[in-house]
């Protein structure tokens, strides 16, 4: 399936400069903001295809599965775009945990008085549990 | 008040090379993702000595209240950071609606087969009736 202007979904998305659009990925049955990852056309198209979230490694420079090291995969039960086209919002069913830190959310940390930050969130698994597939 | 290494929670965040962090506004209520926008540390600064939300934005580039001109303000609850630093989520009491077309979030559009989209909201406010504030 191509990109072209047979998807109207794909016509709506602005990608930035660097062909990249923001993700929110968001519990479906909690609504708790899990994390917030890149995607490029690519990995848009291989979320579809496979119902399960790709993203862009800014950082590695390669396409990834959520969950393809940690076996903490994401599927996708729903797909929204915001009115600019620059920012998705996905609610997913998430296994395990989604952040690579052990915690259920990427965003475990809130901030305090005095600018301080306090965890807000049970860790769930140990990170070298979830590090030790990483190669597999 | 600065920005040095007496915060514990500015020294946390990443800015990208614009020396922007993305924020994800999250209704404190219903956890309805409400939009998604960019703030530099002057509008970080700004939503915590105010208790309201201050974006950057890039198109006019400059400082903007949320609702400065609509009158759809955010009152911050809850502020949280991500692992990586490079995300905040704040959780909102939001004011009229968040979307500038009317809609309560500015995720009003979702993907429905065919890769077509489909509205999931009312519009609860025609745009008219937000931009007829704009300059006052």
């Amino acid at each position: 399936m191509n990109q072209s202007s047979e998807s109207e979904f794909f016509d709506a998305l602005q990608f930035n400069d660097k062909g990249l659009i923001a993700a929110i990925i968001q519990d479906f049955k909690t609504g708790k903001v899990l994390m917030m990852a890149w995607m490029n056309a690519a990995s848009i198209r291989l979320t579809l295809e496979t119902g399960k979230t790709h993203f862009w490694s800014r950082s590695r420079n390669r396409l990834w599965m959520k969950g393809e090291s940690s076996g903490h995969i994401q599927s996708v039960k729903q797909i929204f775009l915001d009115c600019d086209g620059d920012a998705l919002l996905i609610r997913v069913d998430q296994s395990g945990v989604a952040c690579h830190k052990g915690y259920l959310s990427c965003f475990f940390r809130a901030l305090k008085n005095e600018e301080k930050l306090s965890i807000t969130e049970d860790r769930l698994r140990s990170p070298e549990a979830i590090y030790i597939k990483k190669d597999s």
